[in-house]
């Protein structure tokens, strides 16, 4: 058979970037001046990649070796063209309207990245400090995304979990979202498959059920991912964060509430971020929900998870989130439940709904983490220091595993360099291996199908 | 437990009737004057039955007798008072957009049934004759719901098929329904469960990833059937016909495309009532693709109804239907393909694209047919007349056992006088029972659980 | 010159009625069943002559004898054929989208005059009397022209005045409008030019600065007079009821504020007309703010009316309006103020605020009254009755006169048997001559440059 | 009379930015660090004058010497505190939509400007070159601003006017607006009163006429005259730019007609560049309708405008231009003709319909002139150069002029070092006192009122 391979014209859905200036319509040309292309042209790739079931963004870039993009101008504003694009994100030959607004989204967050960056220079730098104006980063950046609505009558789940999630996991997170979508709840999750979709799915039903129009299927992500857990196919908000780090603070800000859902070790790494910024004092009197859920069949990944938390950050963690087992609609009631109370926290600290700027959050959290191998053995994972801070280093630590895992940078250095090593308290050491362990042992580090080559050695 | 029964206060939602006379809200008001009330307050439990799995209307008024319904105004219009309603429709204490609009077109179409009829006088019925008459009630009916939309750019596809279908059926007709929503199909049926609730819900998906808005779930019932077939959760267009005749008039001459999932006889009876349509000289230019599909695993169903249709209405019944089987995508196509041909011959026969005004139905057909045990044994079942003629007598013999199996009348008329007594040519009444048994044989007379009593007999 | 006439293919602008049923447009058709013709086509034309300075029907007629409609059906709906329409409505050959809207109104609310009227057969005359279904009559033709919104955010103030009014006074009542728009109120007037246009074009200015967008410049009016009194070229929504006291009950139940300019008899007839239903005991909690104003040259014109009032209805009939001179935003401001008041009331008294169904109008308003010779001698203009009843045939009176000043019939009636003969008690009389005198001698009976010729005679 | 000042709270409207980062605030807020806030209150309280007849912004500044603004934050995002406004822009305490819309587009274009500025380094304006980037800047604040729409189904009329013209050119001015409306073009002028007001005033009834909901009033202004020119009630867009040049750039990129009423030196300044562009050689494909219009009385002002130009610039200059006198319908009718020879040519170039990328402007134009004495004294204001170079230096003399008349800093250096002074051609100074003389004989250089004191002397 041979490939038939077309070039297609795209053009932006309405609410999408329909204009460009010159001097952004360069810099996204595959050229010499096109500074942005190749990031702008893989991050294209993964978006037409949507709902394919892969983590392995190599495969992707070798499959479409010859994918190329470019955007022109037309008396109506722009279009993007496709070279041999992927043939079967197209329905009969076209793409769906969500498809066509995220590759959009790309364009309109590559070029925003660059502005918003640059337009923070030294000088800003000094005034403001890089805490402050790595928030105001990803404010901008939401902004910019028009994902902060001022107006006060909707709210935001925030979903993690994992994008390899049995069958069982599968419905049951997508009936989690039934009973969200039923009570109006927005949807945010890390953008990919598993338990990144399955609660758009459900929701998707339970807007429909209510006849609401707005409904928000919001995919935060980041371009050192994207291609490797591609969009899926409900997402209708599809964010670019520059780097991980911002992609949480994001959720953080972003969401009125939290549901954890089995996963690997993105999930632990996403669940320690949030733990070490609510054990903080600056943050005693914030609110923010967490609920761990899952079928009876995945009871065990949370006895797991929970006893984690026990013995690597005591008693006083575990009173942040709340564990439901089997019981969809208990889940979206607690969410329901909480929200009165988040209005009425952020309008006594006179803050945002839609952004929670009065929510401290450590300069070790914020710093994006680079997992070299000298960073990684380096992390200090001894309990005697704060809880807060045991949780910001046990989150390097497993951001470096999902590095290792996933990422192109990460499995670059481990194939040179063999696994990273973590060092720390024995008793502390065995319980990380133990719960990395499970991970494995339960099919939570890899799509199942692949058997899993460890790219971090614990040494107790 | 007590089971604590609230009043509740229902406002309509916009876009919904908001608003009465005095005389509309005396029509409505249990009192002796109140001439619509028990109708009224019928179909408002139906609704409030939505998602329930059953198909028995007595059961359902037998456990809800002190239900009532109260409609008064306000400054801002009208409100719904419900009292002692059934509880598990609510969600936290409220009803779903979907469910609040149901009420309000059960409002809408019991009140407008009345006017409509009574204003076709006898002078009227005389100057224009019946037929135009019962055509001219299933155009304002629709109008008055505002189900017929002068605009263009849109498309119904009518899902046939069974209340009671098993799990793999579901699925596929929901993965065919998710093919029709990513073409942006609009999807209308029966407005019950099985597969007239499947497609719909496998579109809202496919809507929610073609970003449409103005989806249209629509649910066409009539007042004797809606109690024993609740509308499903995804009907946001409930409509009900004064009977069945028109109910499917209504279908035929709204969708611009057909589709026959598995089902029992009330599926045969509508399939029958389109041929017996298409067949006729006058509507040899008529297009309405038609679509018979289902999974692997019901080839046999299809082989079923096919073998009937050529052994009794012959082959030139049978080009006017594709059977399709375990191809959901090919499905969508097919409808998809069709559609310009469809409009192309609207405005040739100047017609409306949104009502098949040029479609002729015999008088057969629009006529109510009453299913009483002298109608049914009268029926001109034998092979000897045109073919047309001869679908539209069976579809009235399968009209007569949907009646005897689930509306309150003929089951009464079953309990009183036995089963239906079917007379015709031997060759034919053998088809006949045949199919009626693989009916019985494959569940699909009765819900699963329940045993079928078959409320007719074939006298060979 | 040749004049060269066109045929126009009119299409309905979204949100008009734009599918008919057969029944209904063959009842439009210019053909012996077409009942409706001549009715419709009248009515076109006077909405094709919105805009020109006229008050004389029959000019209109004659001048375009071969103006013919015809509605037609389309695979979009219907459309509109206009064959030698006016030309000067014509704006570079096409007609404004108000125009549109208001050629389907009249279309619209033919069909539904008929419609509404046979549905009440003499069984229900009897069941409701005649009261109860005029006003039902009232609020069905409202509703089904989606002039009624159950929603609360909105006011509606009706002004009244003259037709003929000079451009002091134009410029008065624009500036009103001016200060009623800033304000967000809605526009309702009889829908001619003058007084009936001024505060609409005022309002559209203010309208604007307010950046609000569903705004309403509603003209009710009635078959009889429309032609007389073309709607101006603001309207946007135009109803027509059936005859002059629906028309005016239609004004009173809809409007939350009543401004009275400078204006004729016909505005003294709808003056009387409410003052009457206001000094009916029950109606003495109604709160209905009106109030008279004009322009500083104009302030003799409301002096006389307030004389005539005290005089022949008492000082308690003062209480009712307030006059203010030269000062439109206090004009607007009084309206804002009385609003709540409004609301509160329709509250307590569980009253729509769309619709006034509490105020109750006495069967000699809402009757037809029909200016024959005959009646009008027999009116009883005597003092020695309750004052609200005196009011009411003051009306008539008045009602009568506009007949023979303007309408069809009335001028018919004059040409044959001589000026109407009014009589009463001489006191009365003598006042009433006065009125009418002074009306004459202000230019307010008929169009600057014609001469009036009295079409009554008050015999003292 | 004790003034009584208050605080006023203002909200966003929908629409408007409503979202502050927390730097973004600190540049605006009253402090060392708030950059920005003298500037933004000024532009606050220009349009917190809107409506008022004035041209000295001194006047306005010395009044409300103690108005100061907050911007602070809530749950729902941002307010406004305006605290001791001017007070005769309340109506009823409230501000108009529009005026608060405006105020967050001071707010929005304030920030902007600081940010698209800065972030055009030293590095990119080498890489790009400064015409480029001026070019981005307008396109970039625009497409910010929401004033770019990629549809195509709307068309701009720019009309360029005095701001003090008398009341006949007013009502002529406000009857093309209506014209202009009928046919459903957009308004954009400076912004604010006289021939800047009149036709958005006439448009609005247009528009209302159209039943067209998304209308137009845009108004582009720049820092340093909005004080003296405050925004006129009707304006929907107020958009700042950074200085005249883009002002005016804006114009002509955003523009698809042009139109050009009686006006002073201003006008003439706006004509000159339009001219000076036409004329270059790069630009003869551009289409570029420019009518120059206003009523009998006051046709010898474009009598001795045409002559100008024919002596100054030659014939060739007169052909991008029509005169048309006394004929609103006309004008507008030729605006509507070219539109599909505009809309043609920007699809043959490839060009934004919203934005005329192609349009060369050459260098003199674009770069800002600072009208010193000694800038203007430089001027090369002879013949012997092509025409368009003339033009553009010409423009660059009137540019000085306004500044001295009304600007803030031109007033105060007339004041410190006297007239500005002109060499040049004696033949071509000569016009060009000529003209100015009859602009102040025609009362067109000041308000009604005042007497014009020269801000400039020709030196022949």
């Amino acid at each position: 058979m041979i490939m038939e391979n077309k070039n297609y014209h795209i053009y932006p859905p309405s609410g999408s970037l329909d204009l460009l200036s010159k001097v952004e319509s360069d810099l996204l040309t595959k050229s010499a001046d096109g500074e942005l292309y190749q990031l702008f042209r893989n991050c294209l790739l993964a978006v037409l990649n949507t709902g394919s079931q892969t983590d392995d963004a190599s495969i992707l870039f070798q499959k479409y070796q010859d994918f190329e993009a470019k955007i022109s101008r037309t008396e109506r504003g722009i279009k993007l063209e496709l070279m041999n694009p992927p043939q079967s994100v197209f329905v009969d030959g076209e793409l769906t309207r969500l498809i066509r607004t995220n590759l959009f989204s790309v364009l309109r967050d590559i070029l925003y990245m660059r502005e918003i960056v640059s337009s923070y220079d030294k000088k800003r730098l000094v005034k403001y400090g890089s805490q402050k104006i790595a928030t105001d980063i990803v404010f901008m950046t939401l902004r910019n995304a028009k994902a902060l609505k001022a107006a006060y009558d909707y709210n935001v789940v925030v979903c993690w979990g994992g994008h390899s999630i049995n069958e069982i996991e599968y419905k049951y997170a997508r009936e989690v979202g039934h009973e969200l979508g039923l009570r109006r709840f927005d949807i945010c999750t890390g953008c990919g498959p598993g338990a990144m979709e399955a609660p758009m799915r459900g929701a998707a039903v339970g807007h429909t059920q209510q006849g609401h129009e707005a409904n928000r299927y919001i995919g935060i992500t980041e371009p050192s991912i994207i291609a490797a857990e591609p969009p899926n196919p409900l997402v209708n908000e599809l964010i670019i964060m520059p780097d991980i780090e911002k992609r949480i603070e994001a959720f953080i800000r972003l969401g009125h509430g939290l549901i954890v859902f089995p996963g690997g070790v993105g999930t632990a790494e996403e669940f320690l971020y949030v733990l070490s910024i609510l054990m903080m004092e600056e943050n005693k009197d914030q609110i923010l929900p967490i609920v761990l859920t899952g079928p009876k069949e995945s009871e065990s990944y949370f006895k797991t998870l929970d006893h984690f938390i026990e013995k690597s950050l005591g008693k006083e963690a575990q009173r942040f989130y709340e564990i439901i087992i089997d019981n969809p609609s208990l889940v979206a009631q607690r969410m329901k439940q909480a929200m009165p109370l988040v209005k009425e926290r952020r309008k006594q600290s006179e803050d945002a709904y839609c952004f929670n700027w009065s929510l401290t959050i450590s300069e070790d959290l914020q710093k994006p983490f680079i997992p070299t191998h000298e960073n990684m053995s380096g992390l200090n994972l001894h309990k005697n220091q704060p809880k807060e801070k045991l949780a910001a280093a046990l989150r390097q630590a497993f951001s470096g595993i999902v590095a290792g895992n996933i990422k192109e940078s990460g499995i670059k250095a481990i194939k040179e360099h063999g696994p990273f090593v973590l060092h720390g308290d024995p008793e502390l050491m065995e319980l990380v291996d133990q719960l990395l362990n499970d991970f494995v042992s339960q099919g939570r580090m890899k799509l199942p199908g692949s058997t899993y080559q460890p790219c971090y050695r614990v040494e107790k």
